[in-house]
């Protein structure tokens, strides 16, 4: 099916759950001039999002093309099911789990209804929360994952497919079952694993975590998110997780292994396993497969790093700079440098536009370095 | 000891190993005025870094009153006993790792000549290497541990601790020992979970990764480094990594079991470990106990999202903007959009200027949300 054939979204939209993901849905549809009507439990939200313009209170007589139910995670199935039923629309979810609320919806309505149901994912905005986070921008070039079951309509798949694409995100199709593998792998395992190495952080002596550079940072950002949330996500994924988390055990026995057996010039090594050296390596390998920026092979970079005075409008005069030397800037970090008014900005350029970026910086009296 | 008395640095400094730390220590000595003799044992290291103006060669009658060690981990014991040896002078070294290098080293030299060894670790550059990537402003605002034994000579820490301050960082004294437990959970632990989740990636379908968002991307991005330079440090640390690599371990066994067990609604919970909601709360607690910026607890800060097409100058138009609206960013994060040449830029504002910042940018015309 090509974007030609894809059938038009022309309202009304309902959205049930007046969120952060909720509301951003809305205030996309409201933009493309479609009626939305907004449901929610909490009066707060929906007053919230009235008050945005993100749509309107529902009535009896609405009669909706589509319904975007999102909700937490443990209440999808059954909105999605009251929607089947109160509705002739095509109902999807945003849901960060597929598979199993589609088995608890196929379990409750007729095939008709079922058939009317598409499940979807959109790759934004995990770590906010509430209306007033909102935006119809939060989707753009973002990827959004349509996991349409076997029994579904095409035309409600396309249906979705044209929210998706409306949002400016990047529709990705696959099956429930892949998804929710998919989402273990590249989201819930690495949440995991930062969350493990922050756990270990929390009794930690002041003066130890006093060392803490940009990599632990780095490492552990993630797991500063709402643990309710999370819980819900995990255990609705648990199978998928648990298969993961099994094989990361592997590896980190293999590992502790490695770690303490003797390196090669103390002795001969006995084990069958992989050595040290190996399982690093295979760290690189899995860095280099994550897709580069816009979906195409990762490119090239190099970093810049630049002194920068911690106040107003240094940070300004420095894209200034960059910007009228015309480089672009791929990337960014700012080292939160734990002792001095001066921070280290680390500019990830294109491989070939580092010296030129370097020298031109220098010769504007930046302090630079590679 | 107050900053006042201690020793002055007066040169000649000799750095033993002109790779990114040695040769970048070289050019704040040499920013300084002070004579600076250069060790490599490749020519080429050594040739680039004359080059950049870090040193000169080394002659027979050369008596440094410092000697700065910044060899390959493996090789500082050898390096260290070599220098203590050849020389009346202080010696220190910038390993990554300190209490079986020293241990090496007290086995191979007189008392006299231990007292002259002062250890330490500046917290920077480990993901690029060489002297190319050299510079004077490597070690500004960075934590520097300074380890010294129970023999050493005051003066001598004093000196490095004199090092440390002229290279514009920050001396953080602690024991060899206090400081391998120190960077075992500070850096190398994060550093293994991060190659670990990684090496998860390696072997995914390219369509799982396609749906690869920023956290997934911050959580691997130092598995990227160098392997065989890690091996090092890991085989010098074992002992204390495979101690927090067991707690991990037990911790992990915790989240199976958690992730495993039905939650409260479904039944009883029958287990003594923790649950789910706890192990992520205690995750929380981790990234709250790492410090703020400047060293100081962790300020409100609160994110604004903006919208940047992805060409040259739009940062530098946007930062210019900031500038001018007069609020400081006390970080940056873009987002590596895969599919659209827009990039949602993430500004971390104290929170009490969020809201002026983003009506500010709203009312230049950027698209912003929270």
């Amino acid at each position: 099916m090509t974007d030609d054939a894809l059938p038009a979204l022309v309202g009304p939209v309902e959205v049930v759950g007046a969120g952060l993901i909720g509301a951003s849905v809305a205030l996309v549809c409201r933009r493309l001039g479609l009626d939305v009507v907004l449901r929610d439990t909490s009066v707060e939200h929906l007053r919230t999002a009235h008050g945005l313009g993100a749509g309107r209170a529902a009535t009896p007589d609405d009669r909706p093309q589509l319904v975007v139910v999102a909700v937490p995670p443990a209440a999808v199935a059954e909105a999605v099911v009251d929607a089947l039923h109160r509705t002739d629309a095509v109902v999807t979810d945003v849901g960060s789990v597929k598979a199993a609320p589609l088995a608890s919806v196929a379990a409750r309505v007729g095939p008709g209804e079922l058939a009317r149901y598409v499940g979807s994912h959109p790759m934004a905005g995990s770590e906010r929360s509430g209306p007033l986070a909102a935006s119809a921008a939060l989707f753009d070039g973002r990827p959004w994952a349509v996991t349409p079951h076997a029994a579904a309509d095409p035309d409600a798949v396309g249906l979705v497919e044209s929210l998706v694409l409306e949002c400016g995100a990047a529709p990705i199709r696959m099956s429930p079952e892949e998804h929710d593998r998919a989402v273990a792998r590249i989201s819930h395992l690495p949440h995991l694993a930062a969350v493990l190495v922050a756990g270990r952080l929390a009794a930690a002596p002041a003066e130890h975590l006093a060392l803490s550079g940009q990599g632990v940072r780095d490492v552990t950002r993630v797991a500063a998110s709402d643990p309710g949330l999370w819980q819900q996500i995990l255990e609705a994924n648990a199978s998928a997780v648990l298969d993961l988390l099994a094989e990361v055990r592997t590896d980190l026995d293999a590992l502790m292994t490695a770690v303490a057996a003797p390196s090669a010039e103390s002795g001969p090594v006995t084990g069958t396993g992989p050595d040290l050296v190996e399982i690093l390596a295979r760290g690189n390998a899995g860095t280099a497969a994550i897709p580069g920026k816009h979906g195409g092979p990762a490119r090239p970079t190099r970093s810049v790093f630049v002194a920068v005075p911690d106040h107003p409008g240094e940070l300004a005069r420095l894209f200034g700079d960059a910007g009228e030397i015309g480089v672009n800037i791929e990337d960014v970090h700012i080292d939160h440098d734990p002792a001095r008014p001066v921070g280290l900005t680390e500019l990830v350029v294109d491989r070939g536009s580092a010296d030129r970026l370097l020298a031109a910086l220098e010769s504007r009296g930046w302090t630079t370095h590679r």
